[in-house]
C-alpha cells in the first residue's frame, strides 16, 4: 500500500485526480466526473471501458483482459479501466469509443466540507378519514395534521392541494409532506428514497450540474454539458446583441439554457435511479448575462453603459417559474450578481474560497473571455472585471485551439534552442491551446527571442518573415503527417493585449487598496484555464504579480463548489449573501490613469 | 314630475326595474343590465334600439321616431328606447333585433351600499437614472423609491422586474406602481384611467360578471353569459361524473369556464373603453362544484359520500394561476365553500343580506336544482342543502320550459272555473315555466281540483284521463295556432317531490334551532326563480312556512351582490370570512327522523 498521494491524469480531457489509496481507473474516472462506458458495472465482462496507459504502471493484466485482447476487442496496448488498479502517478488516454459522452467538460472544483443545513425536510402526515359526521376538507385535514407546518401562500396551497387529493386517498390517509422550512410544498404517498437537490454553474461555454444528497452533502452524480447559447455567439456581447432583438430572442436563449439544464438533471437523476422530478431544492450561479438569461430577464441594460443589471439581489423563487425540472413546488436559490460584469459565479468562487473570513491579503482571479478579479485586504474586498478576450481560449490566434486532443499544451525551449512540445493525446499536433501559448511566450522572452517590448527579434535565427512581412517563430516543422505550427507577431500582440487587460485590472485593484506584490499572501485562480496554466510562466510574462509560486493555487470550478455549498446549507446562503453585500465593485474605465495602467499591463 | 316609484318590466326577459324619476327606456334598460343596440349612443339617429310598449304610456312620438316610422325602419307600433321617456308603470317588449346579445341572463341583485375599502392603490415612482458612478440595478432602484412598498415574494419581484426594465427606461425613470396593500404587483408607464376589478358569480346555468370601479364602488358594466359546462350536463352530478373521467376532463371543464369568464371580462372592458388586461383585483363565488372547477381542483370527493371539498378556506391567489385575464400580478379572492353542497355563492348571498349582523330569526333560500337554505336564530346560523331537482326549471315536466318567450308565467283560476294564463312575450304559449307551475298547483288546490293528498280529482269536470290512465288538467285548449297545454298527475308528483325536498330542509332547520313558523321575521329568496315566484302560492302549496307575505322578499342575484361587496372592501372580506366560520352545516341525511320530515314536506 502506498500512502503518499499520487496523481492520475486523464487525457484528452486533461483532468487530474489526486489519490491516496490504490484505485481502479474506472472508479478514479468516476471520481473525476468522467463517465466511461460500462455495461457490466465494473465486473470486467463487457469490455467497454478500454483505455491506454501513457505513463506509469498499474496492476498486471487480468484473465478478463487477456480474453478481450485475444478476441480483438482490446487493442494490444489497451487495458480495461475496471480491471487495472493504480497506486502511483499515472497518465492515461481514453479513446472516444470509451466515453459515455462524446465530450466531458470540467465540472470539478475543490469542494470544501461544510456542515449540511438544508431547509428541506420530510414529515409524516397521519390524516383523519372524513365521514358524514365530520366531512372535513382536505385543506383542513392537512393543515391540522402538523401544528408547525403550513403553506407558504395561497398559490402554494392551491397547487399542493390539487395534487394531494388523490394521494391522500390512495395512501389511506397516510402521506409524506415535503417541506421547506415550515412550508409544505408537495405531498407524496411514499417516503422518497433520497432527499436530493441540484447545484448548477452556468458558464458561457459549459454548464456544470451536480446532484447532491441534501441529508449528508454527498455528490451523487455530476454532469457537464456544453452551453447551447454558443450557437448565438462565442462571447457574451454577441449573445446580448441577439437577445436585444426582442423578447422572443431573449426567451429563446432562456429556453435553450433551461432545456440543457433539464436534460442534465434528467441524466443525473436517471444515473442515481430516481425520477427526474426528484430535486427538492436548487442553487444556480453564473455570470450576469447567464443569470439574466436564466431568469428570462431583459438583458439590454447589460450591453450598454452604465451596464446595470435588472436584478442584483438574491432570489428564492419557485423552480417551475423559470421552467426548472424538479419536484412540484420546489424552489431555486439564485444569488444576485455583483455588477453588470461580475456575476454570481464570481461570488460563489470567492465564497467557496472563504474570502472575507480572514483579513489576509488575497487575490482571486477567474480567467475567461471576461476575467473577474477580486482583491481582499483587511475588511475590504474589491472586485472588477476586465475584457481579456478569447485569446487564451485560442481565438484570434492563427493556430489557436481549445485544450482538446492535438493541442500543444506545454512548450519548453531547451538550452540548445530546440522547441519541445507536449501535445494532448497523440501526435500529430493540430494547434496550440491557452497554456501552450502562455508557455511559448514566456520561453521566448526568457531566451531573448522576444525583446522587452514584446517584439520577435529578427536577429534570432529561429525568427522568420512571413506574408506581409509579419514575423513568426515556428514551433513544429512540417513533415509527412504534420503541418508547420508557428506563432506570429500578430498572435503575440493578441496575447499581450489579453494579459495586459488582466494585469491592469490586478494593478488597479492593488493601487486602489494600496497593496504591493510582496504583500499578497495568496493568488487563487479559478476556472478550467487556471488548472492548465503554468504559474511560473504567468509571472514571467507579467500576467500575475511576482510572488512565490507556492502561494499560487488553482482551484478548478470553484463557482460550482460555491453553488453546492449554498445548496446544502442555509448558513452558507446567509454568509454568501453577507459577502455579496460586502464586495465593492470598481469600474475600471472610470479609475484615474486607467490608460497608464493598461499600457504598463501590456508590457512584460 | 312623478315622485312615487314606478316599475318598468322588460320582456321577453322578465326583468323589472324600480324607478323614482322619469327615465328613457334606453337608460332604464342599461340600469337593468340589458344591452340594447345603440350605434349613435342614444342620440335618436341610428334607429337600432326599437321596442314595443305593451302596457303604460310614455312621452309623445319625437321627430326622429316619425322619420324612422316613415322610412319603415320602425314598425307602426314601435318606439325608440332612447327617445321615449317613461314616468309610470310600463311594460315593454324588446324584439330580438334590438338586443346587443341574443339573450341576456339575469345578473342583477339588490346591491347594498358599502364603504369602499379596496386593497388596490397606485403610487407614483420617481426613480434615479443610473450612471457609471452609480450603476444601480432596477431592483434596487424600485425598492428604494418608496419606503413602504416592496414585493410580496421573490416570484412576484421577478415577474414585476421582467416587465419593468423597459417601462422605466422608456418612461424616463418615472413610472406608476400598482399595489395590493404594501406589495407592488405591476409597473406601468402611465397612470391608468380607472382603478377596476371584476366580481363573478358562477352559477350552474349562467355566469354573471361585474366590472366595478374600485375607487368609488360604481358598477361600470355587467355581463351575463351562459355557463358552457352545460354541454357536459344540466345538473351538477352529471358534470362531476364527467370530471371524474380524469384530470383532462377536469381541466377541460376548468378551461371552458375560464374562457367564458375571460370573454365576458373582455366584453366588459371593451364596453368601458379599457384594455382587457385592466382588472387589478377579482372576487369569484359559486357553488362548491363551480368553485372546484374554477380552481382546477379534483372534484371526485364532491360526488361521493361524505362529500368533502378539497378546499374550504378562502384563498387569495394570483389570478393568472387559474388563467384569469387581468393585469399581470393581480389577485383573485376566492371565498371558501361552506360544505360539499353549500357553496361560496350561498355565503355571498347570506353576507349581502347581513346574516349574522343581528340576532333576528331569518330564513335564506336559494332555489335551484340544488336548494341551499340557511336559518339564523340569535348567534347561530345553520345551513343545509337539499336536492330539489330541476322541476322548477321545467325539466321532467311535460310542457315544462325555462322562463323565456312563450312560457306561461302566471296562472289564475277564476270564480267560474276558467283558467287565465299570462304568457311571456306574445302568444301562442309554448309551455309553462316554474312560477306558472307553482301557480297552477296552488290554484288547483284552492279550487279543489287537487285533493289534500295531491291527487287530481276525477270528479272535477276539468280533469281528464289520458294515455295509460294518467289524469291531466288542460290549461289552454288547442286552436289553429295553439297546441293544447296541460298539467298531468306525473307533473304534479314531480313538483311535490321538489317542494317536499325544500320544505323538509326548512322544517329540519326549524326543528334543529327550535323555531316555529310564527317566529320567522323574514324569508329572503335569492336567485332568478325567486324573482318570478309568487310567495302566496309558495305558501299555499306548503313550500314555504306560513308567514305574513310582507315578510317574504326576493333579492335576485344576491350572490353577485355579495361578490361585489367582497371585491370592493377588505372589511367585507374579513366579515364574510367571519360569517363563513360561524355558519354551521347540517347534513340532512343524518338528521333523526329525516324520512318523516320528507313525507310531511311532500304533503300540502
Amino acid at each position: 500500500m502506498n500512502e503518499t498521494p499520487f496523481s492520475i491524469e486523464f487525457q484528452p480531457i486533461g483532468i487530474r485526480l489526486l489519490c491516496t489509496e490504490p484505485v481502479t481507473l474506472l472508479d478514479a474516472a468516476r471520481q473525476a466526473g468522467i463517465q466511461l462506458h460500462s455495461t457490466c458495472g465494473g465486473k470486467g465482462t463487457c469490455g467497454k471501458c478500454a483505455l491506454t496507459i501513457l505513463e506509469g504502471g498499474g496492476s498486471p493484466l487480468t484473465r478478463n483482459e487477456e480474453i478481450f485482447r485475444k478476441g480483438g476487442i482490446l487493442k494490444p496496448d489497451e487495458r480495461l479501466a475496471c480491471e487495472i488498479i493504480v497506486q502511483s502517478d499515472t497518465k492515461v488516454f481514453i479513446p472516444p469509443t470509451s466515453f459515455e459522452k462524446a465530450q466531458v467538460l470540467q465540472t470539478e472544483g475543490e469542494f470544501k466540507q461544510i456542515t449540511v443545513a438544508s431547509p428541506i425536510h420530510i414529515e409524516e402526515l397521519h390524516l383523519r378519514q372524513p365521514d358524514l359526521a365530520h366531512p372535513l376538507s382536505d385543506q383542513h385535514n392537512i393543515s391540522q395534521a402538523h401544528a408547525q407546518l403550513n403553506f407558504e401562500n395561497d398559490d402554494t396551497a392551491l397547487k399542493v392541494l390539487r395534487n394531494a387529493a388523490t394521494i391522500i386517498r390512495t395512501g389511506n390517509w397516510e402521506a409524506f409532506a415535503v417541506c421547506n422550512h415550515d412550508h409544505i410544498f408537495h405531498i407524496l404517498k411514499e417516503q422518497p428514497k433520497l432527499k436530493v437537490g441540484v447545484a448548477v454553474d452556468i458558464g458561457s461555454t459549459k454548464i456544470a450540474c451536480y446532484l447532491l444528497n441534501l441529508a449528508n452533502g454527498n455528490t451523487l452524480a455530476v454532469e457537464g454539458v456544453p452551453n447551447p447559447q454558443i450557437a448565438y455567439g462565442e462571447d457574451i456581447m454577441t449573445r446580448l446583441s441577439f437577445a436585444m432583438q426582442g423578447s422572443s430572442s431573449q426567451k429563446h436563449l432562456h429556453d435553450l439554457t433551461m432545456d440543457a439544464i433539464n436534460q442534465a438533471i434528467s441524466e443525473l437523476c436517471s444515473r442515481s435511479g430516481i425520477s427526474s422530478e426528484s430535486s427538492m431544492d436548487f442553487c444556480l450561479v453564473g455570470n450576469t448575462a447567464m443569470h439574466h438569461f436564466l431568469l428570462d430577464l431583459p438583458s439590454r441594460s447589460l450591453a450598454t453603459s452604465p451596464f446595470t443589471p435588472v436584478v442584483d439581489q438574491e432570489l428564492y423563487i419557485t423552480a417551475s417559474e423559470i421552467g426548472l425540472k424538479g419536484m412540484p413546488g420546489s424552489k431555486a436559490f439564485i444569488p444576485g450578481p455583483i455588477a453588470g460584469f461580475v456575476g454570481s459565479d464570481h461570488l460563489a468562487f470567492l465564497f467557496s474560497e472563504e474570502f472575507g473570513k480572514t483579513g489576509a491579503i488575497r487575490l482571486g482571479i477567474d480567467i475567461g473571455t471576461n476575467t473577474e478579479i477580486a482583491l481582499q485586504k483587511g475588511q475590504r474586498i474589491v472586485s472588477c472585471s476586465t475584457a481579456s478576450g478569447p485569446a487564451f481560449e485560442g481565438a484570434h490566434i492563427r493556430f489557436g485551439m481549445r485544450a482538446a486532443p492535438g493541442a500543444i499544451e506545454h512548450v519548453r525551449i531547451t538550452g540548445d534552442g530546440k522547441v519541445k512540445c507536449d501535445v494532448i493525446g497523440e501526435k500529430p499536433a493540430r494547434g496550440i491551446c491557452g497554456s501552450g501559448i502562455l508557455d511559448i511566450i514566456s520561453e521566448m522572452k526568457r531566451t531573448g527571442i522576444l525583446n522587452k517590448r514584446g517584439r520577435l527579434d529578427l536577429n534570432h535565427p529561429g525568427v522568420h518573415l512571413g506574408e506581409e512581412k509579419v514575423r513568426y517563430f515556428p514551433l513544429i516543422a512540417a513533415d509527412k503527417e504534420q503541418r508547420e505550427i508557428s506563432i506570429s507577431q500578430k498572435d503575440i500582440d493578441q496575447i499581450l493585449l489579453a494579459k495586459g487587460a488582466i494585469r491592469s485590472g490586478i494593478s488597479i485593484l492593488m493601487d486602489h487598496l494600496q497593496v504591493k506584490s510582496e504583500d499578497i499572501e495568496e493568488i487563487i485562480i479559478a476556472g478550467a484555464f487556471g488548472s492548465y496554466l503554468n504559474p511560473y510562466h504567468a509571472i514571467q510574462i507579467g500576467m500575475l504579480p511576482e510572488i512565490d509560486l507556492s502561494r499560487i493555487r488553482a482551484v478548478g470550478n470553484a463557482a460550482g463548489s460555491g453553488a453546492k455549498m449554498m445548496l446544502l446549507s442555509e448558513t452558507a446562503r446567509l454568509e454568501a449573501s453577507d459577502l455579496a453585500h460586502r464586495i465593492e465593485h470598481l469600474e475600471l474605465n472610470t479609475y484615474p490613469d486607467f490608460d497608464m495602467f493598461f499600457v504598463h499591463g501590456i508590457r512584460f
